[in-house]
């Protein structure tokens, strides 16, 4: 896995995501804390089966998000990736 | 629910607890994500049941927790409660 250039990162980044120049950040927000922990839930499986896990917290209703992929410190095609899935599930 | 005095919250405060003066702070260590993630989902499950919500967030193996009732800015026996299930689960 490569880092990106920053330039690539802004390129490809999925709807939403922000990033700061070695992570990509988002914010999600849910009905309720059954909600965001359904939410939570299906990203936890994702994380496990490819071995790239987010750094987050939640709060009731709240969900924050951070990727990156620490090997390389910084964003790659993993993260990348991830945040797709992420958008898509939280669809 | 009433708000524990510091007194009161020092008397009963469970085993690795911190308390700050709002809150009460515990950090959790596991053998991999999939331990962190299934010890989590003891408390979502026990969250949702009590109506009841940790202020947490993960990263790989790692567990960080805050409790507190928002409702009256403090400690109440609900966090004490939560606590003492947090530990049980986690051994």
């Amino acid at each position: 896995m490569k880092k990106l250039s920053p330039a690539k990162v802004k390129d490809v980044l999925p709807e939403g995501w922000r990033f700061s120049g070695k992570t990509l950040s988002r914010k999600f927000e849910f009905k309720d804390f059954k909600a965001a922990w359904k939410f939570m839930s299906k990203i936890a499986k994702k994380a496990d089966a490819t071995d790239h896990h987010p750094d987050w917290s939640n709060v009731y209703n709240k969900v924050m998000i951070k990727l990156s992929t620490h090997d390389v410190g910084g964003v790659t095609n993993k993260d990348i990736a991830l945040a797709e899935y992420i958008n898509k599930t939280a669809e």
